[in-house]
């Protein structure tokens, strides 16, 4: 019989960790043949709300990752608003997510791949809360494969 | 007996008379005691969708009034844009709103009061659909006045 030593396992930061998390969302994702992207919120260290992108499922242009686990989060809490709590979400938010993390008062954004056309970043004006910390590029390889590969599968489709 | 005779009907324009049943969705928000703010969506003169300000019953900052006429919109039409549709809403959208309406493709936004602290509007850049046309002003004081006076009633209500 064997154990599992701890010990040997690889140092992984807690937004690596989390950003996993996110990723495991976006591969459910592209199970369900949608685009694939994937967020969750974290509150101390805990997940309190998952979700991923919807839009075809739903036939709902706006059913994105970041508000599926927005509102998902907000339900745990059992409140208005997520501040103190980390959103994680493997494409950099669009500006209708950004602009509904302003009224959830999110504390922190940790997004994964950049978005130059569409992200919220693009816009030289602050839309999120004034409290809310950003930051970019973690796992952003994997994050960005995914939605470059599952592009490419779509036009080699076609 | 008597008929009511149309030709003694005050003119009104068609983005006055549909403001007004923007209104009424206003008001219906109102007797939920929710920030009175309301939103149809309309087609080839026709409303396909309507909607009010839910964020108290629902509990969920993002239930804003445009987000429900939006997705009720989609889900009339029966599909994910709503190309040639106007969105009437009482109130200047916020950046998620407006942000949403990109990925609608609404054809056109009509609102009536103007909000220069969380409006999309104090933006420089433009955040709707390039093919968006926006119209601000329509019934602007009814509109205002709504959202005014909840607030004074719900101070001197402390």
């Amino acid at each position: 019989m064997r154990y599992i030593n701890f010990e040997d396992a690889p140092a992984i930061s807690p937004d690596d960790f989390f950003m996993g998390e996110a990723l495991k969302e976006a591969r459910y994702a592209l199970e369900e043949d949608e685009i694939p992207i994937g967020a969750i919120v974290t509150y101390n260290g805990k997940i309190i709300g998952r979700g991923h992108n919807l839009t075809e499922r739903l036939t709902d242009v706006s059913a994105h990752a970041e508000m599926q686990a927005l509102t998902a989060a907000a339900n745990s809490m059992g409140g208005k608003y997520l501040q103190g709590c980390t959103l994680y979400v493997t494409m950099e938010p669009c500006v209708m997510c950004a602009g509904a993390s302003y009224w959830f008062q999110v504390s922190r954004i940790v997004f994964g791949a950049y978005d130059t056309k569409l992200g919220f970043g693009r816009l030289n004006q602050k839309i999120t809360h004034p409290k809310t910390v950003i930051t970019g590029g973690i796992r952003e390889n994997e994050c960005a494969d995914l939605v470059k590969n599952f592009f490419k599968a779509k036009r080699n489709r076609l």
